[in-house]
Parts: structure tokens; C-alpha cells; sequence
């Protein structure tokens, strides 16, 4: 991370700044919000919808923008801070969410402005959850929000188009439950609610009609919208890159519309709509359009019902979804095997690149499944960290090295952490190693009824952490998509109540961690599916199986903090994923897996 | 538990209920829903509100009675549907909540009754927040809700009066933070919301103003109502039963009216008026009677602030309740001690009351704290045993002994659970008896950083437990009042998703359990207190003192499944009691603890 160019970005920032805000008097708008979504609510977006970037420089995936007529703030969690500070210029101030006594967005507008103001968003790409949480807090400070066009078009005078990859049939390429399947079972919900539904989520357009596309850096996914009743499903994309799939859409009953007509489509719309909170408000207001009231659909808005669906794997998937695992266990291996002797000046992104080399050669690797974290020494206490420019530190003398990666294959996605000692560790760096693995041990050994909802898992991981004095400050565990997202709604292993139950069939990932900013971090990440346990005549209970299959590190690992029944674990878990990847690996690396897997 | 007396009551509860039915044509409602609260919703109630049992003969402490003219149901929870069985007569129909396909109570009466029928319910003993959530629930199948008068008022010739018990000062008796300085600190939070505040939980009240008398059963609080504003504060209760503790409320700026005053109060007031959720109807009512509705007070709608105050119990409340433990352990040794030598005919409530006559001996002592549980054999099991009639069964030939009570000392309110071996134990009594003390031991043994919640403290306890296939239905432990209610909110240590932080000072329970239905049951359950605990790098750590001072039962502790943590805990506080306790003991009660106390 650097300053370079500081002061032609501050230029630039203040110039566009400048624009937006003559935009604005155009628009009647007091301040303008910008959070650089899509009109999906996408995680990772495409370059025409990184708003917040294009504003203020800033490149972090999280965070909001407000501009107003005197000045600009951009709010970003503990994540992005030290990122934050070196990207944004001084025009823009930045407001460190979750520090004691930083303002808050509604505090600091009211201050800026005058009561009774309003505030504009842009009505594409704001959800309509997102929409009411911001009305009500800017009301309780006097203001209006208020959403229209986004003033941007106007002024991003380069602005990329909508991307446009072609779009193929995912289930005449492996074995799926087939789209026509997978409607019926939704149309049994929507039977149930006498309702029709708006998808607008990309990852549950793409999982319900078996499609997949490259829209998206990460992503298979495509933009589209769709529409789906009793009697009709349309998908409104764009005709063009659809047509090599509209016969065996047609042949399911699906028909295809142009992306944009979703609008007139919703306008006509009787009856009763589910609308999903994501979805957008320019969508909301298509419904509204028509007079009179009376006649307007009645939306009620629930979670998706295909997130619902999308969330527990089929068998097919966890068959397919173990193949990827074993793909990218034989990858991490041959890598791992192959790191024994790594030049003297590999850097951290040559690293992750040398293991994506590795990944490609199993076939079917269709890209990474997100931005690789490859953080040698204090760069591994970076969360999220990622390598600004160049490819990042060389990998030399002693030192942790923390990296997070993924892959996406033709049978799945996967994500995985491992924390590699390069020279000889400090006593303290295994001491945290060891309670890391505990804590990723105390998951994997859970036992738990059905209905347990995830924060008792993610307590499982901390205690051990919290006895030792140790914390770590984001979830234990996310839900993770099949040849989709990284990161899937809506299971998550996290501390916040959320009433999610863990059912067998969900995979999410088990990735505790200890981080000591300017020193190093350690985070060990396996993804795992939930599976029927045994029965009792207490409960009927449920377990994991681990998806993920590569060695921990054994230079790392103190033996006389584990448990026995931890101990015997990653004995039964080396023992286990060397017979499943053996014969895939090439004779060097079955050598160093067999004494990688050697008992503890 | 028998049917005896089941024809009379059959013909009681169904003449009672045709007196209702008629009165409820006079009132215009086609239903009548009771669920036997007082206008407080206590926990414990004065037999003149325990109408549910008056209407239906039940006499658990928790159910909802619904009366049609056709028909009348019971709603009760698990703990209950055993109980309820034996007490109601068939012509109400028992339904059982948590069992699959269990009417609930709103789809019941929309069978029952026309579309657009009214439900009625008492005023007086219907809070907000249950008035919201029933008429929301009653709406959704097209029923209404109204509140009115108490129609069993005139039904009820015997109905026995409210009562009546003398009002004394409890801050002249112990050392206390006085109620001039909780005042104070009450108005601090007042001004900063600008508002008045209604008080009407009764230990809100007697905390607040620190007085105590014995309306309740089990609960040292009188009937009263408060309003306190930034100037002035009003207590409403019998004036009569005041006096000798008027001059002191004097003092303190406390006016006295009687408890009738605080409808015509409210009626007067302006501004803004903080209504907890737990106030009921009637008060609502009272302070929007005034016309035109502009000067009526604006009424929100949030947790009291003497709960959020109360729960976190100052240093002296704290030396307070450590000196009820210290009698209580001292009590719990001798009725030990005494144990070892009782007479073969001696029964479970025989043995509840033996343990009552230590404990009067302590000094201070003023009554247990809930009705005991003393469950032997298949009795352990129910989780709210209540010996029905007589003295329960004779503790004699093999089992165990679940005793579940409480005391209220002068000091503060105690609650302990030791389950005891008589004869010899089966294998797998030694199994549940330890895999409850590990689960008890997780929580105690825990460390959690600062916001951590109670669900986490939850799940430490219920993971062990899970591994063994074991798992229990009632939380892991609840918030205990200072010589108040042995249940007091608002922390929790259960698997719901409650956001409520763990704070130094709450005292909670520490109580899981394993039950077998028809066979035993095992509860262990210590009082804790929250405290700092090391502050690190990560975070700033809280911990446990456990208050409870009483051994385990060595006979049923299998070693070879704890740990060495769990080991030394133990022997750490057997260690730790003894110390405390021995010089308050008779010469034998001293030399049966030395053996208790030994190390594991």
C-alpha cells in the first residue's frame, strides 16, 4: 500500500465530487449516498457499478459514501481502515465504524445539512431492505430520503456497459436436479403462499434454472431478472448471449424476455408479488406503477424462497462438491509438496498464483472463487488483506505466512486457509497456531441437535480461544454456494442471534483465527457440510463432514495443548484425506503427504 | 398426583364456566381468554388472581384458558402436559404446546367462532406486549381483540381480597445503596429521554425504593405502583399499610397515593410517558382517557430502566448476597451432614423441609424462595416437580434425589440444585450425574470478552452434553434477584437469540440438566456473579465467582470423564467453600465436610 498518485487522485475525486453535486441541485437533492452495489445486491460487482470507487478512490468492498453540497464522508468497518486512509483523498473524510464515538451517517448529514432536507439514492440499486433501515434513521434526525435516477449515468462519462458473457446450461454438463425439478419444488412454495415471486439475486436465478455465466469477477452468474408463478417463469436477461440456452429453456416452460422488461412486465402484474428485501426499488415502484391502488399487487416481503432451497445441497451437489474438494486437495498438496523448495525470492502473490497453477492443472478450474489473501508476517493480520501493487512482500527469512484461497471448478466452489511457517517458528506463533486449531477443532467435533442455529457452533470455536485470552473479530463460519457464491446466505457460524437453523445438506466454512496487528495472523479455514449424527432419546442430532482436505501444519502445532479426542481427530482427518488424494498426486507429493499425515 | 375429587371439580369448573359464558353475552365477546396473571404480571401470584386455576381446576404456573360458548381449552408447555392431564376436567380440552400438530390457541378459536367475532380479556391483567402479540395473532384468522373489564369479578363471590402484608424499610436493616441515590441515578437516564417513567413491575418498585413487605407468595413486594419524573416521584399503594414507612419516603422526596390514584395520575399527565411492555391495559387506557388526543402524553414503549439498573447488583448487594450463600452453605452442609443418618420413612418433602429447618436456623431467614422441588427417582425427571399431595414418596431403596430450592435470608435470595445418591448408583446415573457436572463446569470454567451474550454461556454448557447424545429443554440458567424474585430478567443463559450483554454484577444459575422420563433426572446448579476477568490484547475478559457454596456428590462423579481443568476446578472449590464455611458448622457438620472436600 502506498501514497503514489495521491495528488492526481485528489484532483480527480474533487472533481467528480464537483460534478455529482451540480447533478444534484438538478435533482432537487440536498445529499447523495453511494454504496457501489449493483442492481443484484451482488457481493462482488462489475466495474460499471463500483460507484464508490469511481467517487472517492477507495477500493475496499465495503463501505458507504455521502456527498453533500460542503463536503464528503465515506463509513467503512475495522476491516478497511488502514486501506481506507491510504486510498481516499482528503477531500473525503473517513468515519471508522466501530471505533468508540465515530459518527454516524445520520448524525453527521444532519449536521450538515438543514432539517427537513432530502436525500437521494439511487432507485436501481438500492434494495428495498436497504431503503427502509435508511428512511427511519434518517427520520429520526429530520430528514427525507427519497429514490430516483442515479445521477452518475449523467456523469461517468466512461462508464463500463453491463457486462455480457455468454450464458451455457449448466445441467447439460454434470448431473444435476434438473431446472424443471427444482421449479416444481418452488412452485409447491409458491402453491402454498398463492403468490408469485421476483428473483433478482443473481446466484438464485443462476442455481434454479441450472445457468452460469462469467458477468461477474468470482461469480458464475449472470445478469437477470426473473419471474416465477404457478403458471409462468420468465428470465429477463439479455436475448442475445441467452440463445444458445432459450431451446432447452423453452422445453421446461421458461420464457425469455430482454433484461429491461422486467418493468412493464411487474407494471401489468396482478395479485400477489413476493418480493425478497434485496430486491430493488426501481422494481418495487415497476409493481407500483399502476392506478388504481386497488389494483396493484399485493408484495409481501420475505426472505427468497429459492435462498431457502439453494442453501440445502442436493445429493447430487455434495457428490459433485466433493469432487472440487478433492480437485483442489490434490492442487493444495502438489503446492504444498512444491513449497518444500520455493525459490528464495517468491512473494506473496506469486505464492497464491504458483497454487492457482496447481488448481488449473485438475481440469475444469474455471478461475479463483474470490481475491486471494496471501499475507506473509503482519499482512496476515489483514483480514481481508490483499496485495495493492506488485506482487507484495518476498517470502523471505522466518514467518508465518496466512493464505486464503479458493477456486472455482466445474463441480464446485471451494475456500480454504492454511497458515504455513516459513523458518522456524516463535513459541508464541504456535501457541496461537495450536489455539486456532483448537478452536477449528471444537467445531469439527460438534455434535449438535436439530434446530441449533449457528452461534452456539461459533461459541463452540471460542471458548478455547477466550480462556487463553484470545479473540478474533469476524464470524466463524460462512455459508458457501455450489458452483456459485463464496459466501451464501443465509447459515452463517457467527456471535449476532440469528434464528437460521443449521439442516443437513448446508456447507459453510469453519475459519477461526488470532491476528496481532503489525506482527503476524493465523486462520485455519476447512469447508464443511452438515449431515445427519446420530439419534438419541434425548434428540436427534446432526454433525459435520469436512469437505476440505489438506494437511495442518505440523511445524505449528504445540501437541500438548490438544485434547486427546482433538488429537485423534486430525489423525483420523490426515489419515483420511491421504487415502482419498493419493492416487491423484504425483509421486513427490504422495512422499511428502505420507509423512505429512503421519500421526501426531 | 391422583384423579380423587375429579366428578366435583367436573361439575365446579363447568358451572363456573356457564357463568362465565353467560356474563361474556353481556359483555358482547364471543370468547374469553385468561392466563392468571395479576395487573403486575408476576410471576408468583396472590390467590386473587390465580383465576385460571379458579376457572379450569389447574394449578401449573403457566397456561393460557380459552372459553367459547361451545367449548374451553388449555395451553400449556411441556413441563405441564402431564400435570394438566390430572387436574382438568374433559370438559376443557388440553392442548399441548411444543407436541407436533398441536392446534395453537388463535387457529382453535377461528374453528370456533364467525368470522369477525371479539376475544375478550381483562384490562387489568393484559399487558401491552401481550395485548400487541394477540391481537396480531387473532387478526391474522379475522378475529378482534378488546380489552374491558375483569368479567370474573362478579362470578367470584368468594374471590379473596388483594393483599394486604405491612410495608417495611429495608435500607434501615442492611447496608444499601439508598433510594434517595437510585433516584438519582434513575433521573439521570430520564433527563436524557426527556420523559417520565411508569413503573409497575413490583420488584422494580420495592428495589427502587427499597422496601420490601410479603404480597406474594415466595417474593418479598407489596402491590404498588410508581411514577417517577425528573421532579417528582409517586408511589401508589394502600396508605394504611404505608405508614411506618412514610416519614422515610418523605425524606426522600417520595409522595404516597393510594393504589386506585395512578388511573386518574396518568389520566392528567403530559409530555412523555415511558411505558414498559409490561404495563397493563388498564394504565394505557388511563393515560390516553384525556380528550383531545394532542394533550394526551406520548407514550413509548421500551424496557424499564430500573430492570436494566437492578440486574447489575451494586458492591453491597453483592457482600449481601455472599453472606445468604455463606448461611445457605452452611445450612445445605448440616442438612448433609444430617443426610448420611435420616430415617428410612423419610419423604421427599419431609426432606425439602429438613433442609428449611437448617436454614431458619441461620438467622435472617424469611422463607424459601420458590416451592421446592425434591424429585426422587422418576420424579427428578419433571423439571418443575411439585409434590401434589401429602409428603411425596419415602426416599427409600435405590436413587437419586433431585433437590431443587431456595432461600430468602435478610441477605438475598438463594437457588441451588444438588442431586444425591441413595444407595447404590447404576453406571448410568454416574454418567448423566457427570456429563451435567461437565456441562455445569464448562460454564463455570468459561472466560467471554466483553458484550458476549448469554447464548454463548449456553451453548459451552450443552456442547459436552451433545457429545454424549444427552441434551435438556430449559435454559441454562436465569437471572436471580437481591431478596427479590428468584426469576428476574433480563439476562439469560438459554439457546434463544436474546440480545442481552453479561454484565459484572448479574447474578445468574448455572443449571443443566439430563432427564429421564419415568426414571431419574440430574440438575446441578450453582448462583454466579459476573467479573472482570484478565484484559488483553484482543479484549477485556469477564468471568464467574460462584456464589453457591455446597459439594457435589462425590458418589456419582465419575473422574475418568473429566478433564484436568474441569479436575482442579472441583478440587478447587471444595477446597474454597470449606475454608468458608467451617467455623459456622456443628463439630459433625465440620467433619463430614472435610470428607466431602477432599480432592477428587
Amino acid at each position: 500500500m502506498s501514497k503514489v498518485n495521491l495528488p492526481q487522485k485528489e484532483e480527480l475525486v474533487s472533481r467528480r465530487l464537483d460534478l455529482l453535486r451540480a447533478e444534484l441541485v438538478q435533482l432537487g437533492w440536498s445529499a447523495y449516498l453511494v454504496w457501489g452495489t449493483d442492481p443484484h445486491e451482488s457481493e462482488y460487482v462489475a466495474e460499471r457499478w463500483q460507484t464508490r470507487k469511481w467517487l472517492t478512490g477507495f477500493t475496499g468492498s465495503a463501505g458507504m459514501v455521502a456527498v453533500t453540497p460542503q463536503a464528503a464522508g465515506l463509513w467503512t468497518d475495522g476491516r478497511y481502515h488502514v486501506q481506507a486512509e491510504t486510498e481516499i483523498p482528503s477531500t473525503v473524510t473517513l468515519f471508522k465504524e466501530g471505533l468508540p464515538g465515530v459518527l454516524i451517517l445520520a448524525d453527521w448529514l444532519k449536521n450538515q445539512l438543514p432539517p427537513g432536507s432530502t436525500v437521494g439514492v439511487c432507485a436501481e440499486t438500492t434494495s428495498y431492505e436497504r431503503y427502509q433501515k435508511l428512511a427511519v434513521s434518517l427520520a429520526e434526525v429530520g430528514l427525507t430520503l427519497e429514490a430516483g435516477p442515479d445521477p452518475l449515468d449523467k456523469l461517468w462519462t466512461e462508464r463500463p456497459p453491463a457486462p455480457h458473457s455468454p450464458v451455457w446450461d449448466y445441467q447439460a454438463q454434470v448431473n444435476l436436479e434438473t431446472r424443471a425439478e427444482k421449479l416444481a419444488r418452488l412452485r409447491q412454495i409458491l402453491t402454498l403462499k398463492k403468490t408469485s415471486v421476483v428473483l433478482s439475486a443473481l446466484d438464485d436465478i443462476a442455481w434454479l434454472l441450472n445457468l452460469r455465466s462469467q458477468d461477474i469477477p468470482f461469480v458464475p452468474v449472470f445478469m437477470a431478472y426473473a419471474l416465477v408463478s404457478e403458471e409462468r417463469a420468465l428470465l429477463f436477461a439479455d436475448l442475445d448471449r441467452l440463445s444458445p440456452v432459450i431451446p432447452a429453456l423453452a422445453r421446461d416452460g421458461i420464457q425469455v424476455r430482454p433484461y429491461e422488461a422486467i418493468e412493464d412486465e411487474l407494471a401489468k402484474s396482478t395479485g400477489s408479488l413476493w418480493f425478497p428485501p434485496q430486491t430493488n426499488l426501481a422494481l418495487l415502484s415497476a409493481a407500483r406503477r399502476q392506478a388504481p391502488p386497488a389494483q396493484q399487487p399485493a408484495l409481501f416481503h420475505q426472505p427468497s424462497p429459492v435462498s431457502a432451497l439453494k442453501t440445502i445441497k442436493s445429493s447430487q451437489e455434495l457428490d459433485l462438491i466433493r469432487e472440487a474438494h478433492r480437485k483442489d486437495g490434490a492442487a493444495l498438496v502438489e503446492f504444498l509438496t512444491w513449497w518444500e523448495t520455493k525459490p528464495q525470492e517468491l512473494t506473496e502473490l506469486e505464492a497464491a498464483q504458483k497454487l492457482d497453477e496447481f488448481r488449473a492443472g485438475q481440469g475444469g478450474w474455471q478461475g479463483p472463487s474470490f481475491d486471494p489473501i496471501p499475507g506473509f508476517r503482519e499482512h496476515g493480520a489483514i483480514i481481508h488483506y490483499k496485495v495493492s501493487e506488485g506482487k507484495g512482500s518476498p517470502l523471505s527469512g522466518d514467518g508465518l505466512f496466512l493464505l486464503d484461497t479458493g477456486a472455482q471448478y466445474l463441480e464446485g466452489t471451494t475456500d480454504v486457509t492454511r497458515t504455513l511457517c516459513i523458518g522456524t517458528p516463535l513459541p508464541l506463533q504456535r501457541e496461537d497456531y495450536t489455539l486456532v486449531l483448537k478452536a477449528h477443532l471444537q467445531v469439527s467435533l460438534a455434535v449438535f441437535p436439530r434446530g441449533t442455529r449457528g452461534y452456539m457452533l461459533d461459541a463452540a470455536a471460542r471458548h478455547p480461544l477466550w480462556k487463553a485470552g484470545r479473540q478474533f473479530y469476524h464470524g466463524t463460519g460462512h455459508g458457501v454456494g455450489h458452483f456459485l457464491s463464496v459466501h451464501e446466505g443465509p447459515p452463517r457460524l457467527n456471535s449476532e442471534p440469528l434464528p437460521t437453523a443449521l439442516e443437513p445438506g448446508m456447507v459453510l466454512s469453519n475459519e477461526p483465527g488470532v491476528y496481532r496487528p503489525g506482527q503476524w495472523g493465523v486462520r485455519i479455514e476447512n469447508l464443511v457440510t452438515v449431515v445427519e449424527g446420530p439419534s438419541t432419546e434425548f434428540a436427534d442430532f446432526l454433525t459435520w463432514e469436512t469437505l476440505t482436505l489438506c494437511p495442518y501444519e505440523r511445524q505449528l502445532i504445540d501437541i500438548s495443548l490438544l485434547t486427546a479426542e482433538e488429537k485423534a481427530w486430525v489423525d483420523q482427518y490426515h489419515h483420511n484425506l491421504k487415502t482419498v488424494l493419493f492416487s491423484r498426486l504425483s509421486p513427490q507429493a504422495q512422499r511428502w503427504l505420507e509423512k505429512a499425515c503421519a500421526p501426531l
